[in-house]
């Protein structure tokens, strides 16, 4: 059979990036064109939109290989915001193709991952008549908000879903050096921390040092987050998280993991974190809080009376969102801030971490399928350090593992200015894609979930 | 003689506000039309618009009272920025009566309290065909943005600016509970402290834990420019600034000034600032520094590369703006910040601050018309916490010390959203500006010039 070119390809991809579907700040007509632009993609699945408490999601299906197993893809058609638009090269909303990659908002982080997918099974069908696999669709509006409608939908409708196994178009491959499977990804809790002093801008001259600064005490918050050994100085923040054990350690070691190469591809003068522990440690088994964001006032002779931050947190093991969210409000609470109010606001989207065993079937026929598209190369088991929040849910609602297939790459300035998407990933992802489908539809689907649900 | 009335100033007020003069932003021929504007309304004394390297002043002289003093009247026609405009209950460049004030960009720093000095001259003249004292007048564009290109102006124009007294129509009364007058203002410095870490913005899942945070390090500067006694923790920065005497203390201690009364009117849980001293002595004897501004990021899942914060100090004694850039500089270069790198940028406009001897002859002329304006009220000796850089470069090259005469009140929100002007202030100081030119006319020109220079 034919695959679609990267031309075919490209074209569809600068159609759907030029709809800016930025979750944060789009409006919902804007949303639901991307979300209608992509259900039509989806003709041979009977794809359509489906209303929800936020922005629509994508649902289609194709049913036609009894007994075989069902697989749910899943993705997501929101983006993130562009941030600063003078970092931009291109126009973000604008598909530029530049050498071997795509540029724009949203080309990695999923537009071009999932459009992949759908070429694929329409390709097929067009010429064999049948998929290997029965597949269902469903593709969100809000994965970069936190997908706070999706679990209410997911649960509202899980006898539709329902599936011997989830696989996500999102994610990524760790780095463009190797294939590479996630078998693990960080959960998440968002919160901002709000500092307010007097009831409007002062000027500095005239009320300058008669009254709290709110910079000057988020500050000493932010300051206060993270110990002289950079770790996380937030008592009861690395409840859950246990010591990395000898023998994980050796596996981690055992990575080819090149400190200097990576500290050069992200132009940092040097790699830091939390002491005690190797880059490759702190980025895939170690918790960790950023803050994201920080604003107040402008650059004028002001002090100003309202300073936020926003901060994450990545977490592992079986850290508690909630329990994380208390720790860092009691936390800040517990601050001497004199003459200021502080606030913590928890974000609505909390996701513990996730993980999928390395034995799970899923896996074994996802390495078999990037072994036959990346002849002679291992295949690595990595994982995820950013979070997915549908993993979790997928297993609690509709028992099934998530098996996270995306032709990303992580170095693809996910989330920052100038996101682009390697262009042969579009070749290689249909070909694994079609290689993964004719592997599962051997299995036995229960023996499928079976796994996926005792792992 | 007939004053301007309220009604007729307000309407100027409105024309003039509704140019939006903000030296930060607006273009130049938004700030040409703003200075065009006023030279019209200089019309009595020749009044033009003249170039400097920056933002164009306006100039004008009436000279016809040959023997009596000549008075340089000083304001500025630039306004700050908006800042956020959500926070405005009025169209910021659009004059709003509000009971007893006025609403609008600029209308009390310093529109308002320019405009009723060019009304009341001209009224003078008309009524009378003369003036008690020779008028120069320059009113610059870049007051807000550090006076950048007034220096060389006056310089350059050294003779024709000849004054034996500047009178500022910039400033403000301390408080509207009593008339009075400022007899020092504090010095600036400014700077801005930028941290940067990557290239670019990361994913702070894929990447958090690894690399340095620039908002963190931001964070760690900021909160190390304290003690936690308040005081300010950078080394030298008290250089030059001398500790109170009794005297002083007991001065200030006489002052009728209600703590709990400041607090309300800024609405802060507490009072805050350095230890060991009173709100007032904080206010007008002790330097400050405070961040103005912070950004980074935004609120999303990143970790920036870049944070920026925004400092001024404000100067007292004999601190030397050049040496406390330095020790700031030096202190932010002494912290320990592994995985960042942070520049200081000191900005262009540094001034020191200012003194006038309360027994000038200027002073005591003022004294005598504020007490003829406000009947019964004892006339108050100030000090602007504020900074006027204008009145160190008179000093400096015209050899004359400037008064500080503004009927602005420092509660009207200066520098912050819903400023305003209290309409009373244009009778009350159209008619002591009256009574002050009438009281100067009877000082010996050398006699106001050789105080002046003297003290």
């Amino acid at each position: 059979m034919r695959l679609p070119t990267d031309d075919e390809l490209l074209a569809q991809l600068a159609e759907y990036v030029a709809i800016a579907s930025d979750s944060r700040s789009a409006p919902m007509e804007t949303m639901r064109e991307a979300a209608g632009w992509l259900a039509a993609r989806l003709a041979f699945a009977n794809g359509r939109v489906e209303e929800t408490d936020g922005f629509p999601v994508v649902r289609g299906e194709w049913l036609g290989a009894p007994g075989a197993p069902t697989v749910l893809v899943y993705g997501h058609y929101d983006v993130q915001p562009t941030g600063d638009l003078a970092e931009w090269t291109t126009p973000p909303f604008q598909t530029v193709i530049d050498g071997d990659v795509v540029r724009g908002r949203g080309v990695t982080d999923d537009k071009g991952p999932v459009l992949l997918v759908l070429a694929l099974a329409e390709a097929m069908l067009a010429a064999d008549g049948a998929l290997p696999v029965n597949l269902k669709f469903l593709i969100e509006g809000e994965e970069e908000i936190g997908s706070p409608h999706l679990p209410a939908y997911v649960r509202a409708h899980a006898a539709e879903l329902a599936a011997d196994l989830v696989i996500s178009a999102d994610g990524a491959m760790w780095r463009p050096s190797e294939p590479s499977l996630s078998v693990a990804s960080k959960g998440l809790v968002a919160m901002d921390v709000v500092v307010t002093a007097a009831d409007r801008d002062l000027h500095s001259g005239r009320y300058g040092g008669t009254v709290a600064n709110p910079v000057h005490a988020l500050a000493a918050v932010v300051a206060s987050f993270h110990g002289p050994d950079g770790a996380v100085a937030v008592e009861g923040f690395y409840d859950g998280v246990d010591e990395l054990t000898p023998e994980r350690r050796a596996e981690l070691d055992a990575v080819d993991f090149d400190e200097e190469a990576y500290r050069a591809s992200v132009g940092v003068p040097e790699v830091a974190g939390e002491a005690g522990y190797s880059t490759l440690e702190r980025l895939w088994e170690r918790p960790t809080l950023e803050v994201n964001g920080i604003t107040a006032g402008g650059k004028y002779s002001v002090i100003p009376h309202r300073a936020v931050a926003h901060v994450t947190c990545r977490l592992v093991g079986t850290q508690d969102p909630d329990a994380v969210a208390a720790a860092v409000t009691g936390h800040v609470r517990s601050l001497r801030l004199p003459g200021v109010e502080v606030a913590v606001h928890t974000d609505e989207g909390r996701v513990p971490a996730y993980r999928i065993d390395p034995e799970h079937p899923a896996i074994r026929s996802a390495t078999a399928a990037l072994e036959e598209v990346y002849p002679g190369q291992e295949v690595l088991l990595a994982v995820i350090a950013g979070t997915l929040p549908a993993a979790t849910l997928f297993e609690d609602v509709l028992g099934a593992k998530t098996l996270f297939f995306s032709f990303a790459t992580a170095d693809e300035q996910h989330h920052a200015p100038n996101e682009f998407f390697r262009i042969r990933r579009f070749g290689e992802g249909m070909r694994a894609w079609r290689a993964l489908w004719t592997g599962l539809a051997a299995w036995e689907p229960r023996a499928v979930a079976a796994v996926g649900v005792a792992s």
